[in-house]
């Protein structure tokens, strides 16, 4: 097996390029930090490239039992790892994997769909992508202006639910007209009056909801272009919520 | 009004140390850093000792109107503002503030509760305590293990939401026999079928709900002493659900 000790390595270069949009795009891969997200890949039907592990990792023998043989497997220093890793700690086994075509428009529109309008932090964001899993989604567009979902901190917030559910990237106005075409319900969400409270719509089975931007809510364009816009809401003296629980609480409401 | 230039002052190197739970017990206070959660702190009836803005703060008469007497305020330099933040582009204002005496076992036990049994992440931790605010909760009791509700992070995600509701640290084995004493139904959460389903329970007025350790959820002996055990029903493929998107989910569909 090929052993890599230092982190100037040209190979370790590379990869962490990884960690940002230009690189991934660049080699059509992203990079999987964690034992997690490598045992959801391997249990996945995706394409792994390469698997690294420092010597000293515990599970490796269960990895080689996981049957995919596409993969190089590589030993990495503690060096490396430190260097490749986003966190402090990390667990010493990382995966470059493909990075999916995100832009397939030839996608069948059925069930529950999040789409997120210009959501920025990375952690808001991969925690709806799991929420969105967790309530039985179908997938979560990613309209203009929401963080890459591949960018280390989405990843590591998405918790694998990349490998269950669909994860698109595209422009959020022709989608929203590709429902309206197919009679699916397009909910909105704002802060607002204005708006149904949440709690009043029938559960449904085939439909969409919109969060926007955590300072400044969803694009106007698109609030006048829904089914019905739906607010949460207060109780207290809280300004507003997070948008990843307000996220949650609609899913898990909604969905049939 | 005295100016402080130098991250190497004194009283600067004091205020530093309220980063640190150590350094707030000694000092009886905490430190709120941007504008949002200093104005929460104008607004509330909280004891302000000392307000601190740099130089060219630009609500700086917006707050000389807000008639608080008690503080003094002090000028500082961007490296004083740099140096005492714990965020990457701090907003230039602070405010050093009472701790409030958050062991306070006299409280009524009315409306609905919070209880966290050994929560770990200051963000989560701090979202739970603002969804708590937005659902007309009563307060959040920090059980044992959980983070400290002063540390810097879990400040940043209340956002000023401890000013609206009570914010407890104490043993939640003599809180849930409290409310058991008063026939307030206790709702503990369990990844488990043996739980109830969340949404099959009837809104209630007085009530609590504790949410476990991210990892390892509840504590067993809190578990066996609730009225009952709930669970959110996962429809997808994702393990669990984010703790505070959890929290959130269940104190909506909860409180009536």
């Amino acid at each position: 097996m090929k052993v890599i000790q230092s982190a100037q390595n040209k190979q370790i270069k590379e990869w962490k390029k990884l960690a940002t949009k230009k690189g991934r795009q660049k080699q059509k891969a992203y990079l999987l930090d964690g034992w997690h997200l490598v045992k959801e890949a391997f249990i996945s039907d995706i394409n792994i490239s390469f698997l690294l592990v420092t010597e000293n990792f515990k599970y490796l023998d269960e990895i080689e039992t996981m049957n995919k043989d596409t993969h190089e497997t590589i030993i990495i220093s503690e060096e490396v790892a430190n260097h490749l890793s986003e966190t402090p700690s990390p667990q010493g086994v990382f995966a470059v994997v493909s990075l999916e075509d995100t832009q397939d428009e030839n996608i069948v529109l059925q069930g529950a769909w999040l789409m997120l309008d210009a959501v920025q932090d990375p952690g808001n964001i991969g925690t709806m992508v799991r929420t969105a899993d967790a309530a039985g989604f179908s997938g979560v567009i990613f309209g203009d202006g929401t963080a890459d979902v591949y960018q280390p901190k989405v990843v590591r917030a998405m918790q694998g639910s990349q490998f269950h559910i669909k994860v698109i990237t595209g422009s959020l106005g022709s989608w929203i007209q590709k429902m309206h075409t197919q009679h699916m319900p397009v909910f909105g969400t704002e802060l607002n009056p204005d708006a149904k409270p949440y709690d009043t719509i029938e559960k449904q089975h085939d439909f969409a909801v919109i969060m926007g931007n955590e300072g400044n809510g969803m694009h106007k364009e698109f609030l006048q272009n829904t089914t019905c816009n739906l607010y949460i809401p207060i109780m207290g003296h809280a300004e507003s919520l997070n948008v990843a629980v307000a996220a949650g609480i609609l899913m898990f409401q909604l969905k049939a």
